[in-house]
């Protein structure tokens, strides 16, 4: 290489330094800026959910606001043992995980089933509200689009029912938290409407009633705060992360060996082919 | 509780030992059987590629029919240091983890777009084929399939075209074994001739040669062998395991405390808001 | 089955019950019970800051201790893309995982080397306080305990100094806010003065001042209020994936397809042996 | 920045280039080279057992090496559907996991005590070994070195005694297929030697006999082909992986959604306060 450098690899080099870009955080040698911000002058000022709003949306949000999304945070921490994510991190810290492992095999499970609820629920909210931008009533919106929504997903609306909870409390404290808020107009209210206009045709539709659950719970909390759907997802394994820890952290209290999914003198089922002779020749092709 | 014990508990008991089923493998004390055969009559008779044949669908496979599925399996185990699945294993290793973890958290990146190719490109092949079946010949099939699956999923086609590779060596030397394997009636040669008949279209639609890749080579084999679609993506992922954790040895080996993508010296870029005053009363709402 | 249901049900019932046991959460329909407190009297009272305490520990701390905690979930949650962990966030949405899976990916990697400084700088204080406990000062306690840790250890004493930061503007902000909890009581202020006495401890051993981080300082607020250490990585995973989660979305928005570590044109280096023929017989054994 | 680029500039490019840096693999356009050789040269030649070895140890095996790696590989496949592995695997395709999602969930949890036997059981084999070629019998190296592991490591040899199994078949044929291969000198058969004084010693301590177990004759066949112990964990993962990517398959045919670890009409047990009132001012500190 010649001492005078290649122009070639000033370019490179930039492409490199490109590679990488973020609007979310600066680093310099004693200097941390989080959007903007000197990271000092946030620790001790901000609350949890207004540093989880400023690194997601580049703003700091009202205590007004950050308050209704931490209810929101709150609500949705755990599920209890049974839940497959809590229960694969139980199973993961008597394998030898630390809680950093067990808790990536769990939230990993949090996917379209099992944690995409919110972020589907969002999506069908949305599209009923611009359907209603672009003049329709909410409640006139609602029928197309639900009946759209059910064409291209299946009959399960995420948000709705839950096989084990006929009402679900969290959905009605989430709910009524929503009204305050909307009354001390810091949100407008639209997506509860939205939610409220959904569960009414949910009803009409099955005979019965599907309330809300704590997926279009949150789901109402978040479109009223302007997330966009795919955070729906990413708030809910932030809330439920907490649960993932607290159930890896009392597995590892309470000991236990390669923990299987029940006690080992419970069987499993065979359903295959009786027992048979392996002859190698019948893998021979003549 | 009673001495009796209740008819409900062992009713609860019945499923919870359905809960497992399983046609895999069967378990007793010193006997493990692997879909009906006795796992020691297995070891050292069976061929690796004939042993995840077995698992996968039942039967053991010919020599023949395993020699072929291995050639595939070889072909794909690696694609060098800067593929994002291969580098996050060597970083992985970097900041503690141990190899399990490393290929952890690099197999779960083997995705839709990083890993999932060769699967949705068995789909494109087997929706023509299944058109073929119904009474077109192949090559009539092809064009409106082609177009269904860019209009639905885009216009990369996956298994065709490389950014880095013009002619892709694996992909000629899987093709060929297929054509021997043809002549030796191992396999009908019927997804060769669709791959075949694919590439010939695309190069009419753009123009220019975008020629069938490792992915598009393999969807052949996997295919003409008769795997399921999502069969293909666990397949790749056996195959690329083998990469990842020859990357994540190599690295232990190099050293190295949390590794990140580029050299500390290379600075990223920061495309943020410029150094702003944080002022807690603006998250008040009056 | 005989219709009078038998004992051995009952008893292998009842160990399927006890085998997922919980003192964190009871949940029944309509009903959600958190360590003891219905969760709709928990949802918008409490911060999620003492959420987390609740489910870690078991009751709700006071506001002034979830102030503290919260100061320190607030201050680790980002350390730029090119930190291993957020690099695999990133390039795995590119890979096509979902948030979650993304998240996962890149929590794994936050091991013992990448995630676990604030968990074995609590070991080395709280080391420290149990020898103060049994009689020593804590200035006498240091030099043996620091010993002895950088003899099983190595000579990295994790929580000081750091490879890009001179001093840590992070660790200065959360150290005056201990100092403050600690004129308020709300904290002894015993795990900072020993983080102190160690800072102390390696200037004089190095000759040069190795100042506390934000690993050392969050490790005295997490000791401050009674955590147990393998909870300080616990924790450290909550806060820090706030930011995977920021860059994962921030990645989504910029786009980009199996994104490696660096630009496709910057080569990587070749090692290895120079091309040689494969010569099938080599591999027979006469 | 000058048209003549900088010396600076390039130096940071080679720094780049060479962070990447890897003896495996070497990528042009149009040319993949594994240690060394031609990709289109191995495929169809190598085993899949031998690929392996060329990727982690840079030269190709005999068939008759191959073939014992290739045994133990094949017996590892699977342990049922209630492994937590494998539990996970299944569960996790439940909760909308694509099949390399599950695959990493279920890898990860391969961690030290559900993966880490065999590495661990060859670590005190080499031990053994590595005593012996300092002078001692393998006899008299068995007893100080156990003695060493057992009280580094508790009293758990891995290796040795199964939970279900009494006498494990698949350790019986794996040491038949090494006995064969010491015959043929394919190996040296001191690894076999040194697993079986540790079975003696063993049966000598707990008054019964702790047969070898599966992890401890692949250990035995790892070690006598020359592998280091970390790729003991390595060639564990890339043979159960077979078992969970099939499970994982099973269960995809067999639906379910988010599927948890027991039927959901058996409860899980609480064991945490009764229900009791939040009062909010319980967390203010006056």
């Amino acid at each position: 290489m010649s001492a005078d450098g290649s122009p070639a690899s000033d370019q490179l080099l930039q492409q490199a330094t490109a590679w990488w870009s973020t609007s979310i955080i600066d680093i310099h040698p004693g200097e941390i800026v989080v959007r903007g911000y000197p990271i000092q002058e946030l620790i001790g000022e901000l609350s949890f959910p207004q540093m989880v709003w400023l690194m997601l949306r580049g703003e700091v949000p009202s205590r007004e606001q950050a308050k209704l999304l931490e209810a929101a945070l709150v609500a949705a921490v755990d599920h209890g043992p049974q839940a497959p994510s809590i229960a694969i991190s139980r199973m993961a810290v008597t394998c030898g995980l630390p809680i950093n492992g067990a808790m990536a095999s769990a939230i990993n499970a949090l996917d379209d089933i099992h944690g995409g609820a919110g972020q589907q629920c969002m999506e069908l909210y949305q599209s009923i509200a611009q359907r209603a931008d672009a003049g329709e009533s909410e409640k006139d919106a609602v029928e197309p689009e639900l009946d759209r929504f059910i064409a291209e997903r299946g009959k399960i609306v995420p948000g709705f029912g839950h096989r084990f909870h006929g009402i679900d409390p969290r959905a009605v404290k989430l709910l009524d938290l929503v009204r305050r808020a909307q009354a001390s107009e810091i949100v407008s209210g639209r997506f509860a409407r939205i939610g409220t206009l959904i569960e009414q045709s949910l009803k009409r539709r099955k005979g019965r009633g599907i309330p809300m659950n704590i997926d279009g719970a949150t789901a109402v909390i978040y479109s009223e705060l302007g997330f966009a759907a795919p955070l729906g997802r990413g708030l809910f394994v932030l809330s439920r992360s907490v649960g993932i820890l607290a159930h890896a952290w009392e597995q590892t209290q309470q000991g236990g060996r390669i923990k299987g999914p029940m006690p080992p003198k419970i069987p499993f089922q065979y359903t295959g082919p009786p027992v048979r002779r392996f002859e190698p020749k019948q893998t021979e092709t003549s």
